[in-house]
């Protein structure tokens, strides 16, 4: 009987929307049947009942509207390279890609601004920057397919947050429809603005629950003219954070990228992509990719070779390798860029994203790793990640263990990050994949505010419901 | 009748919080007669009915838990130097003050992280950070006693904001009481934290309206090693960007200080303070103070010098002066930081804080200059600001002019503001100074988000009423 009920709301809805947006706006599942609406994120996803495309924020406005009106859920998509499930639906919604929205609107040099729509995937920011004699600093390997709004909505990280911070340092303003159809963020292109409450870094990371952005203006940043990289073989655990510090106090241009991989990452990586060569001879405690970026050619490679010599010096380094050009940057960088042949390799795995104070990164790897070969003897437990940001992944496989596996690798990492007061998502997010665990990471009087925020701004539950946590309405429905 | 029974009340309520605290936690109009309430900002300042120094965060809790039963409005005060008035009261209020929660709790070196009391002047943070071998960045003429939580309460700037950022990227996270006296934030270290709504963010600039911050941990910078300065004349605002622009891409450590004037600006401070000395002969169009600080001494003063050689070659630059000590350099930095002198020998006087895209900087300059003029052909009118962040002030005196002037320069400007798609307040926050304005800055969608938000987290409207603006719930009342 409800279901009936439901049915007949949702063609309501669903008609609605054709009307007033047509059918090139709003497709129904006849037409996108076979259409892959899952993210990356390897949860189960159902399909929606339409799919719209709009190419207008007043097309976003008019649909938003129209499901307010009728209490419609509506999940907003990008590229579909999310790693939290943020962007599945768990059914009966609309789905809302901004896939047609990808226009680089402006590039305003004199103010190093780019105005785009979120549609517009990162890599093409990315080159439209570059040919504008800027850089855009935020990538991720997802680059091609990830979009400016799926960046903004998980507030995407990366290898050089160390450098440029994440998504929400690189977007100086962003439009976005509220769930009642109303449009905020006006396209403003300063750096500083303390006009009331900062609606816009309220909305990115909201994973779609606060809105829908649909425009934003990017920071563009100085190209670097210079890239200098090392591969380091380092003692222990204090030599990297050693490192970390007196790079950068002492580089001219300052860190870049500093990535750290245990050795269990390096051997599996190495054994198992042959392609690869070991930068250096013999193993060590730990390795740091080492990169600095900026403007000075000559001076900048002249301080980092003796930096780096300085390091071997005082027992910092163990030993080191100065990548002479870009092919060998390129081949330091391709062993921490392992994980994106994962697919092929690790069947089974369970991957964390979890970060921690630089100074508890280390007792963190080692608890947990300890923790895990305790219960799982003969596991692959890879440990690698973004130092200076205090983010660790943690990549546990086992070949054929058994479904119970997955639950107890999460129980003893996740365990381990609530012990030592980390985060349980450092940079991909919650979605429905951490739904459990975000109480581990955040108190029950700031998941009430959160939820008081929610309700304020989406007062009928009806953007992106059952994401992040179960929202206050949905709760009392 | 109601000013006897809000007597009745008030009394309640002081009662209670002498009752729960202790009189040496609150103190009564007759224990601080003549103590200064009001702010740095000229405007009107009531007397509270009750001063609360708590000493701690439960302290604060106890203290809002009452408010907020007995709808008990509340100010928070830092160091009183803002110039807003956001710390000022209207009348009947409790006022707050973090003064005797002023302890440096923990510095961390490897995590590059200070955890700091509220109440610490900006100035101990950034000795602190010295003494442990660290830079804190964010800078500002107050610094001896403007408080942390002040900064983090207007989210404040200053000049090195083009560097690092304003005060949100210098705090990792914040502990804060809400409303109701449940406090959030887990004094967590990380960088990366991609755990729901960004609550800090939120709070962060939203003067006192939506939580008391009582706690943050503070994040620590690499201390420059060499700081090359530069004085510069140019030609024209075209010339301005260029050197901003070049400057970034090709200065090895980039660009810390961007501080443009107008010859208004030089030739009243120079004629005005007779102690300082012209750095360059001659008269140009534009004056800019440039800093580069780094890690690296000796290749970064080369590199800055013939960067400067080839700007006069090129024309970007009329003429430079090179610092070559600390005492050039402080010479130059007097220059600009004569409007701490403004005290002495501007009085009337009418001072803007706004931003607009840079490319927008020099004509949003101009018209306000021509608009101004027409209407005060005597007036001075001085333009100064930090391009970089294209942040412009402005101010405009004449000696012996109207009562009614000042709304009238007041019209111009922020009529130039709103035409050009400006900020009504670029780093000073809106307090009740700006009130009247924020609507130039923000569409009504905005501000009844922001309502929405004040709402959800104070749903009583105790929190610093009548500041940023007129909240829902004193609206309905």
């Amino acid at each position: 009987m409800q279901e009936k009920a439901e049915q007949a709301r949702s063609e309501v809805v669903v008609a609605a929307l054709r009307e007033a947006l047509g059918p090139a706006v709003v497709s129904l599942p006849a037409d996108f049947a076979g259409r892959r609406h899952a993210d990356s994120s390897r949860m189960p996803c159902a399909e929606p009942i339409a799919l719209l495309r709009p190419r207008t924020t007043e097309q976003v406005s008019t649909a938003l509207r129209i499901c307010h009106a009728h209490q419609q859920s509506v999940v907003t998509q990008g590229g579909l390279t999310g790693l939290a499930g943020g962007a599945c639906m768990l059914g009966g919604e609309v789905a809302l890609s901004l896939e047609l929205m990808n226009a680089i609107e402006e590039i305003d040099p004199v103010s190093a601004t780019m105005t785009v729509q979120a549609g517009v995937p990162l890599q093409a920011v990315q080159e439209a920057a570059d040919a504008a004699g800027f850089m855009f600093p935020l990538d991720l390997g997802a680059r091609g397919s990830a979009t400016v709004g799926g960046n903004l909505g998980t507030n995407a990280g990366g290898n050089r947050v160390i450098r440029y911070g994440m998504m929400r340092e690189q977007a100086l303003d962003v439009e976005a429809v509220l769930a009642d159809g109303s449009v905020v963020g006006g396209l403003r292109k300063m750096i500083k603005n303390n006009t009331g409450y900062d609606l816009k870094d309220l909305l990115i990371g909201s994973e779609g629950t606060l809105g829908v952005m649909t425009r934003a203006v990017l920071r563009l940043r100085p190209k670097p003219r210079a890239v200098s990289t090392a591969w380091c073989g380092l003692p222990d655990y204090e030599s990297v954070t050693t490192l970390l510090r007196l790079a950068q106090e002492r580089l001219p241009a300052g860190v870049s990228a500093f990535e750290v991989m245990w050795p269990g990452y390096y051997d599996f990586v190495l054994a198992t992509l042959t392609e690869l060569r070991a930068p250096l001879a013999g193993r060590h405690a730990f390795y740091v990719l080492l990169e600095s970026s900026g403007a000075d050619p000559e001076g900048q490679a002249a301080v980092f070779e003796s930096f780096l010599g300085e390091m071997l010096e005082s027992g910092t380094l163990d030993d080191a390798a100065l990548a002479a050009n870009e092919s060998h940057a390129a081949a330091f960088w391709a062993i921490r860029d392992a994980p994106g042949e994962y697919g092929r390799f690790l069947p089974g795995r369970v991957s964390f994203d979890v970060s921690f104070a630089v100074a508890q990164v280390g007792v963190a790897a080692q608890h947990c790793e300890a923790r895990l070969r305790e219960q799982f003897p003969d596991a692959r437990i890879l440990i690698y990640g973004h130092l200076g940001d205090g983010n660790l992944h943690i990549v546990v496989q086992e070949p054929d263990w058994p479904a119970s596996a997955s639950a107890e690798v999460k129980r003893i990492v996740y365990g381990v990050t609530g012990e030592l007061n980390g985060s349980v998502s450092a940079e991909h997010g919650i979605g429905t994949k951490k739904l459990e665990v975000l109480a581990l990471s955040r108190t029950p009087a700031e998941l009430a505010a959160m939820r008081a925020v929610k309700a304020a701004l989406d007062p009928r539950g009806i953007l992106n419901p059952g994401k992040i946590f179960v929202s206050s309405s949905e709760r009392s429905s």
